[in-house]
């Protein structure tokens, strides 16, 4: 692992979590603001606040103005976390090797939680003070395109309807699209709509990068859930077979699949080099993406 | 029944509901697309619709403008109809005379729908054409403080926590202003954001005038849960008593009820008395709002 890496994802994290938490604090207390904080606080990966932030300041943009989005963009993906892992969808019950909101509070409060979580993630941008208003409504967009019937709804819809049904690696490549990629676009959209607006030039080179590892994230999450550490992965390895759910593993076999990641990453990484700005950080994150083991 | 009030009621729903349709019409057909569809149009009363059109108008502004904040806090209100009717919530089978969406499709699909629908409630008011960057801010504001965990979601979450314990009349007021409040105060701001600035100085009547229907709405909600009649409401009578449910009816009875909707009434319409335009719409509706059997 990149030492370097490892420490900016942490200076990364560190920040998001910080904001996260003085954010959470002007809420007063409630059971619902418990089952909230108690989702977005319990750690992650936080991928998506890293391309908002490598994005942004790849474009010389300042961190403040990048805390809102990337706020926000993990919102929106926790609440998906909480939702897909009720009883009615995944059913669940570890998440980042803790109890999942439903376990932890109960269903109906989950429910409610990931809900505010969602109104949560729009308010912060419609109130970010360091943005445009230009900028927070190109946000506010993005993320209702890539997180509702658009994307991320949809394919959390369609792969819970192939269960038990054999589709084709095409169908399944849409659902990822959708119920992982459009989120990671919209991450790395966020980045540049903060950023200069001479920066949209490279915005299709950039989704060409978000493409590749958001279906290479997806890829590797099923090479993790037949080969993967429940320990180390703070989830239940082998869920995806229990449910009868499609796979890369599964449609295409284990050594197709790592071949698929290995493809998408050269594929990003090509997209980068398209971009003449200092682009270390997304390099190392596609690595990281590809050879991670949680 | 008021038969201008009839009329114009039918008119702004007619119109929410083509808008709706027309904008439901954009999106690629899918499972998800019909169970927000199906929700979405099954009728009711649109009474939040109903107060963004008729405070436009008061103020003089055009329909155009007012459309998608009429769709979008519809959209708001049918997603939290959507979730609350969950077995982990309210558990009902019944909505507006039909099928509730769970029961019509599944309970994952009717989460999804729900949270779609959030989605769709933001984007319509960040795409609408006829309104500039900052009263789409200010609405999208609005919606998130009224729908979240400042409002909606919060005396949701309160309402389920209180179930099976006695609760002051105190108590269940701070939760129906949070649960059906907010959303009503939201759309008189709604409307008067999609004004002009000059009418802003009747926000403070205008926001008395909301919370008083507000709250008379939900009593009137407990009155009719005790004497209304299941094949007019559209839902079971008597739901609030099985799931023991505090209810203006059950901590003060039934006449006590009666006469604070009635002093509310009298509240709303000194409030609309301190408006200097023709407020007649904002009246009936009052009247309806007490008068109603369903």
């Amino acid at each position: 692992m990149n030492h370097s890496f490892i420490a900016l994802q942490a200076r990364y994290s560190q920040r998001v979590n910080h904001q996260l938490t003085q954010s959470l604090a002007t809420i007063s207390p409630s059971i619902l603001k418990e089952a909230m904080s108690y989702s977005l606080l319990a750690g992650g990966k936080r991928i998506r606040p890293f391309l908002v932030y490598a994005v942004g300041q790849m474009f010389g943009c300042s961190l403040d103005k990048l805390d809102a989005p990337a706020c926000a963009i993990e919102a929106i993906h926790t609440y998906s976390l909480i939702h897909d892992d009720l009883p009615a969808m995944d059913n669940d019950d570890l998440r980042r090797g803790m109890p999942t909101c439903h376990i932890k509070f109960d269903e109906a409060t989950a429910i409610l939680a990931g809900d505010a979580l969602q109104t949560y993630a729009f308010s912060l941008i419609a109130q970010a003070p360091e943005l445009p208003d230009s900028s927070k409504l190109a946000m506010i967009k993005e993320l209702t395109q890539a997180s509702g019937v658009f994307g991320m709804c949809l394919g959390q819809s369609l792969d819970l309807q192939s269960e038990h049904k054999t589709i084709t690696i095409e169908e399944l490549k849409y659902i990822h699209i959708n119920k992982t990629g459009a989120l990671i676009n919209a991450a790395v959209n966020l980045g540049l709509f903060a950023a200069d607006e001479s920066a949209l030039k490279y915005q299709s080179a950039l989704k060409n990068y978000a493409e590749s590892i958001g279906l290479a994230f997806q890829i590797q999450d099923d090479i993790l859930d037949v080969i993967g550490d429940k320990n180390i992965m703070g989830k239940n390895q082998g869920a995806d077979e229990q449910l009868a759910k499609n796979t890369y593993t599964s449609l295409i076999g284990l050594d197709a699949s790592v071949e698929a990641c290995q493809q998408l990453y050269t594929q990003a990484i090509e997209a980068l080099d398209k971009i003449p700005y200092n682009s270390e950080a997304l390099r190392q994150l596609a690595d990281f993406i590809i050879t991670r083991n949680s």
